[in-house]
């Protein structure tokens, strides 16, 4: 709706109790994804914690990706597996180990290990609550697990912070 | 089970994927709650963040209470109220605004504003994940909305933080 879209990137006067099935909720660009940040930092001005709602549709997931927050994932639907490359090797993630999780699991990424969430199961969305410190989200991002952690790429601000950064104004010498 | 008392307090080894439903839950001395502590400071070893599944049965409460930490609730399953005291009396948190809490709703406690959640609701459980930032929680109680700022309490080590609390040695000045 219009209210939804006009306070979508207002970090002040938030309400104080919000009906989450009522929040903006989009794809961003990622097919299969459905995102909700329902506390975000650059959207409603929280400072340290970060809380999202995200639904991998089968088949979808996140990039292999790392960051230096720490992260915890609440699963509260569906299976899936949990792609995590240790940070035993210094050059590139390297093969990551593979991990189910399930309904009612929680896991959570040691800080700077390269990481994948996917859907794997054919038939049912897996949904998550995601919690991040330290927000707005910085993350690099490897095309694949052989990529040298030199080479991966910052993407900031994440895909659902882009509509809502404010880049820092760039001073004029002259 | 003697394996889960004996993680219990464990930060180091803690098992990237857990099941939920096999972590230890108490009411840890408070009559109608359920607590887990799913990702936890003192517990598990997390810096930034703290993630715990609440529930209250019918009546039950938390202390009306205040911390400087961010704060964010989601409402898993139930109805209750969310009673929160702005910081609009320097002297005491005066008569608070009360909201009313629902299944898939979220809401967040503004820094050091004096709040209270209760399952109002006669019948259903009501089932919270509760989000903290800056582990483990410094909470200040209030016996009544009316007791001035000065005389709230400070409960550290929190209720399911007592068993993991190693207190500061104290130094043998002989
Ligand atoms: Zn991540
Ligand atoms: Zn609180």
């Amino acid at each position: 709706s219009a209210t939804v879209e006009a306070s979508y990137c207002s970090n002040e006067g938030v309400q104080t109790v919000r009906n989450i099935s009522e929040l903006h909720q989009d794809n961003f660009g990622r097919p299969g994804l459905s995102h909700i940040t329902i506390a975000g930092s650059l959207l409603h001005g929280f400072k340290e914690v970060e809380v999202w709602l995200q639904t991998f549709a089968p088949g979808a997931h996140t990039p292999i990706h790392r960051h230096s927050c720490e992260e915890v994932f609440v699963v509260l639907k569906g299976t899936g597996t949990l792609y995590l490359a240790t940070s035993s090797h210094p050059k590139h993630p390297g093969s990551p180990q593979e991990f189910p999780i399930f309904s009612n699991s929680t896991f959570h990424i040691p800080v700077n290990d390269a990481h994948q969430v996917w859907n794997t199961n054919e038939s049912e969305d897996l949904q998550v609550l995601v919690i991040i410190s330290r927000p707005p989200a910085k993350v690099f991002t490897y095309e694949d697990w052989l990529m040298p952690h030199t080479a991966a790429r910052l993407k900031f601000p994440y895909y659902w912070d882009e509509k809502c950064y404010q880049a820092p104004p760039v001073k004029d010498e002259l």
